[in-house]
């Protein structure tokens, strides 16, 4: 019941939020409902440690990121399969990777 | 000087060692001297257990994969960037990774 109350945000909310994800260097994916952003960190250790934590987080929202890692690179897409396109849960776990991306 | 001496699998070790690499479903990727493979597993957790068992390995052999995750699956290359193609040390980590793709 919980799950079919995802829905995608609305066109007043997009105004407010995708400003503040765009000054956070987040694009809109093309041809997609989605964000993207890359991480370099220094190594592999720093990339991956950041990988953990969001991945902790991700459990404990329930809200899972599609991502890449090579070695200090980390690229991340964010869209919520539920409502096929952006919804609350995206800029949730887009404001927790931006802090743990700074731990 | 350990990392120069990296060197590309010579053609008798590929004769040897690619028909066992495929017989695990790794592939052979088009137009790069590099292998991949996809798992599938039960959930986000089953996926990312994983993942953090061959990141240990990764930094503990100093070779790291290149990966995409999303939820339970996980896609994996390998490459040596040090020779640009194949070299021994994908053949440890593609061990490695079966192993731990089934604990």
């Amino acid at each position: 019941l919980a799950e079919s109350k995802i829905q995608t945000l609305t066109e007043e909310e997009r105004a407010h939020l995708l400003p503040l994800l765009r000054s956070a260097q987040w694009v809109e994916t093309v041809g997609r409902d989605a964000i993207y952003k890359e991480f370099i960190f220094k190594d592999f250790n720093q990339a991956f440690g950041f990988m953990s934590r969001v991945a902790l987080k991700a459990e404990k929202i329930d809200h899972h990121p599609e991502w890449f890692n090579v070695y200090n690179k980390v690229q991340i897409t964010l869209s919520t399969h539920e409502c096929g396109g952006l919804s609350q849960r995206d800029i949730t776990l887009a404001t927790f990777i931006d802090q743990a991306s700074l731990m």
